[in-house]
């Protein structure tokens, strides 16, 4: 893997990039949909990629538990088994093993999990981790780390810290060869001290590019933006940045702005799911009764299959008899949202002018609404 | 609306044609997907154009319950609605009066019924359900008729027969203009002497085209195949004939043989979305463990998208974990398994070589599985 800086923003930390992967080229800063179980939920790879999307995310927890990371490598590895031929990130299972693992044990060797889907018993460890994105055959794979619940006491946040410093040391020495990258991840909770702690050890160590997790796990926005501006000025400068998990469309500009490369999240994928649509006016909220007879497009100044086809009435229609192609059609607005989002934000740090464009942004994503708080909890 | 014959098969009542409509001509036989409301279920128009459809299905009591024929034609009218620019049929709501319809009442002026999504009362008679079909805008409109269970005793089939022959009257009565066609449809039940009775009431009124109705409700198939065999001949030669709500690929194969052109059922999309597949060969119902690490397509013989991208083992994968991919991939390849199956056939009367066609056929699939009375179930 390489990474190419195109352009650093005049007045800001904002980068312009590329990073080149076995598998074709990202321009950063980048937006990742995410295809947790070797598919981007309701789209074709081909309409992932008609998206404007370079590279995807698939998760090593899910894919490892069904149908099986040894499958997948028989079948010719995760690229062709879902016919996306681009770039994949792999996340390590650290974060799922949080959030999704019933009765975990974390202990230094790794983690005992049961599965989310049929109880069974699992262990992941550092080497473990590797060996199943090696099997995957991703183009970037993570480090194995402990995520941390919000809110957590000081002294948990340093022991997760330093277990996970010593977690991406062996993920670093079991690796087989350089032709997937690996990332480290930083964690550290909501503590800055821990958060400089953290950069230090795992820079020390040296990966292919860095990471912040433990991010967007209930925290208030505050601690959120203060964490992400300590963290991200203090990553290695000649490699990517991926900010983990996050976020609504303001958090993409405001990890752009403090440097961060890359971005993932399920938001735009499963907000579109409920039905709560981005734009750049009002929020959308497709299942409204006041949209029943709305003859205009979702949003029009998008350039999406959606907006150019159909309606808000033909889109509150289908969400609300069920059908499956609202799915699809939301999935395809809201992914172009990000998608644009970022191409804009691309351009704009091109022109040396990402901060009138952050600063308008949020100005006016303050006036119209804010979806997202809604998404998470449908 | 016009209709061409190009060809009659020499050894059998196989028909090659055309239906020349105001949204473009449709090759007949044809099958047509089913878009009960305003969607054929998981695919984009794009999509469902592209496997070789062209005309669709919508349904008349399912659009008129929800969002409304007023609104749809406000809203441009269903082409528009739904992006599809293609020819449509619309059925009359006959038939899910009869199917869905909770408490319904029928008399002379028409049927009194619940709407099966909110209990809510409606009244459908020969001069509305026409007025609906006409505020949809679709190319083909259908008749108001009853239709009865099976079984059903002579009496009652008899009287339901002349009552949908004085309904279809009335519905030619009531159109505005000639614009968009209106298809008569044959009732009678499974009693053949009915059936001819229904065939003179109806052709002396004197239609467009002509549908058998009613067949495809619970009776035995040979009882289906005698009726469709007696009353598929008695049709007018010059007017398209429709098999309405049939069937299997034999039952089209059957059908054909018959002199039918026209013919639509959900069993392609239904089956799809229930992970049981059309093939050449084998049946394949994709959840099965056998699938898991089978690298092969679904179908070798098959051109579809579906086949040409993905092993079963990712399409048992995608089920399994019940992706929305599944449902798309899935219907994606029943359609096209039927609308190529049309194409062979078309190709079949074209070289007077239809007979041998319906033999081999029938002998493959007698050798092969068929999914389609599990489908039914699920």
């Amino acid at each position: 893997m390489e990474f190419v800086m195109l352009n650093k923003d005049e007045h800001t930390d904002a980068r312009l990039g590329t990073i080149r992967t076995p598998h074709g080229e990202v321009s950063t800063p980048a937006f990742m949909p995410v295809g947790t179980q070797a598919a981007v939920k309701a789209l074709t790879p081909e309409q992932v990629r008609g998206l404007g999307a370079e590279m995807i995310l698939g998760n090593t927890y899910h894919l490892h538990l069904r149908p099986g990371h040894r499958a997948i490598a028989d079948l010719g590895g995760l690229h062709r088994f879902m016919n996306w031929p681009g770039p994949i990130l792999t996340d390590s299972g650290g974060f799922q093993i949080y959030s999704l693992g019933a009765l975990r044990r974390i202990e230094e060797e790794g983690a005992t999990f049961q599965s989310h889907i049929d109880g069974s018993r699992h262990f992941l460890g550092p080497e473990s981790a590797v060996e199943i994105q090696e099997s995957l055959g991703s183009d970037i794979m993570m480090c194995l780390d402990e995520c941390i619940a919000y809110p957590a006491a000081r002294h948990d946040a340093k022991i997760a810290l330093d277990r996970t410093a010593r977690w991406a040391l062996r993920c670093k020495n079991s690796r087989g060869g350089d032709r997937q990258a690996l990332f480290g991840i930083i964690q550290g909770g909501v503590y800055p001290d821990l958060r400089r702690q953290a950069v230090d050890q795992i820079a020390a160590i040296g990966f292919d590019g860095y990471a912040i997790g433990g991010l967007s796990v209930g925290e208030p926005k505050e601690l959120l933006l203060e964490n992400l501006a300590v963290t991200a000025p203090l990553l290695p400068e000649d490699r990517p940045r991926y900010l983990m998990g996050v976020g609504t469309p303001e958090d993409l500009v405001e990890g752009v702005y403090h440097g961060i490369d890359m971005f993932d999240c399920v938001m735009p994928t499963r907000c579109a799911r409920n039905g709560l649509l981005f734009t750049n006016g009002e929020k959308v909220v497709i299942k409204n009764a006041r949209y029943r007879e709305d003859g205009s497009p979702l949003d029009s100044t998008c350039d999406c299959y959606t907006c150019q086809n159909y309606s808000r009435a033909y889109l509150r229609h289908l969400y609300v008899a069920g059908e499956i192609l609202a799915m699809v059609l939301n999935t395809i607005h809201n992914l172009r949202y990000y998608l644009r989002l970022m191409e804009r934000i691309r351009e704009a740090i091109r022109r040396d002018r990402f901060g009138d464009f952050r600063d308008g942004f949020l100005r006016e994503r303050g006036a119209g609404g804010d979806v997202s708080s809604r998404c998470a909890d449908q």
